[in-house]
């Protein structure tokens, strides 16, 4: 659908893709989360581009949001946004559970939530279960501004598919205080990251006491997915709170996460300004405050249809 | 600098404008925040285009967002999300005033905050100041998503340069309890309204207990106006209150206002919710929270250089 805007006998095509494109000798990322939207960045360098067996990455050096990960045609994170999602998607159920010693993630292959699992003293062990090796990789090498140069013992990184490795897990001493799914979109493979059995797997293998959140799509453009989610993991767990931010390289720059618990509700302000976690985005004011929907998000929420 | 992704020979040109572009016969509206930056959207129909004594004037229906209001080449409001910017700049000082009987709005063309302001009921004047008298006549007639339509006796329009109307307010029964600056962007004509000397005056012709709010432009894109626009108004005035929240059609997702109050400092959310207000991003959680800030934004305005 990108390919509306310029046609290809129309400028020099680059040899790389389809969406990014060279156009009077400079190159420009054409990203569209609809086919009536398309958002063109400037790129200083290619610094990575290479298909994976799962997709085609790309870490470019862009103008206004410096470096990023590219996955097939969509912006994964960039260097100046990224730690906004990674924060939000981290903090909040980190925060809420009183002592998480181990910690699933599901995803993340950008690094940047195990970093921020990391700094919690408390935490015994991250599992990392990203399907693609490459992207972790890629980033560890490429991306540090997300990924900090992740290099904690605790941390196991799993290359593997996140559903077979949850449903293999059955003995109740590798149970989760935590579970974090920090997915792509529910399109082509993630789309069962974002079924009800694989939100069932999660409880599962939760502790009793355990609690786990989910990136849920864009209020603006894919509210069926947030509203699909949040009914989805109410039929399941006895907590569920629906959370928001803003994220500037998402189109729509608002992004949703949903938080499910078996047992604890509440953030902990006070206990976040006592360590601290060298944050940018996630402080005590903002864990205060998290649960408070918009009212057109909360209201559509709470319709019962 | 939106001609750089599509040379003028290469593409059927529409007789509107170099920013509306006809390509294979769909019209996009292509708009930049950066040279590094282009948003398309594709546009449905061109229901409204203008030249004004101050500025080319469009109302566009769009694909995504509905009907928008476009001055120059700058999306102002769009059906969609145009109820986030509108509610956000006219509840959050209507609720921390207890009374507001007079009500000032500096611009505000597209009368979406106007018409916010005339759900209270104990407002007795509203005087709406705005430049460009064809906005106004062309959002009421065309963007009724926006302006609601909005038939109120309360509202005076007085289409004049802000800055002069402020200047010749000199006796104090015309005095306003809440000011609200809903202009452009500080470019070209807009600049003076982001001007220490006009905080000035609007001090001036603030009631003793009364209190002000303008936007103050993107943290992300362009921070040093907001920090500008905060320590100008902490230069004047005892209480300051910085606040953001998400606008998916302005580049970079959110957006920043500054409150500035010479008595009264925090929200009435339980007074909120006893009037129904009929808001769809606003609500009294909103409201409990507005002034948390983002980490980055905190230390940055809070840093004295």
């Amino acid at each position: 659908m990108r390919n509306k805007q310029i046609n290809s006998e129309e400028v020099e095509m680059s040899n790389y893709s389809d969406y990014l494109k060279q156009i009077d000798n400079e190159f420009w990322l054409i990203e569209g989360e609809t086919t009536n939207l398309d958002i063109f960045y400037k790129i200083k360098e290619i610094i990575f581009s290479e298909q994976s067996q799962y997709q085609h990455i790309m870490i470019l050096d862009s103008y206004d949001f410096g470096r990023m990960l590219v996955l097939d045609r969509a912006i994964q994170t960039t260097a100046r946004d990224g730690f906004i999602y990674n924060e939000m998607i981290s903090h909040i159920p980190m925060n809420i559970h009183p002592t998480p010693k181990r910690v699933l993630i599901i995803g993340g292959g950008d690094c940047g939530t195990a970093r921020e699992v990391a700094k919690y003293s408390h935490v015994e062990q991250i599992d990392m279960v990203e399907i693609d090796g490459m992207v972790v990789k890629v980033c560890l090498e490429h991306l540090s501004e997300v990924s900090g140069n992740l290099s904690d013992p605790r941390v196991n990184f799993i290359f593997q598919d996140g559903i077979k490795f949850v449903e293999n897990i059955t003995n109740p001493k590798d149970f989760y205080d935590v579970i974090i799914v920090d997915s792509s979109d529910p399109v082509g493979p993630a789309v069962p990251l974002f079924g009800l059995d694989f939100y069932k797997s999660l409880y599962n293998i939760l502790k009793n006491d355990g609690l786990m959140v989910c990136q849920s799509d864009s209020p603006i453009f894919h509210f069926e997915t947030m509203k699909q989610t949040y009914k989805r993991l109410c039929s399941l767990f006895p907590i569920t709170r629906p959370y928001t931010t803003v994220v500037p390289t998402y189109p729509g720059g608002m992004w949703s996460f949903t938080l499910a618990s078996k047992k604890y509700r509440d953030t902990n302000p006070s206990q976040f300004d006592k360590e601290n976690k060298n944050t940018k985005y996630v402080n005590s004011e903002i864990l205060k405050q998290c649960f408070s929907l918009p009212e057109f998000v909360r209201s559509r929420l709470m319709d019962s249809n």
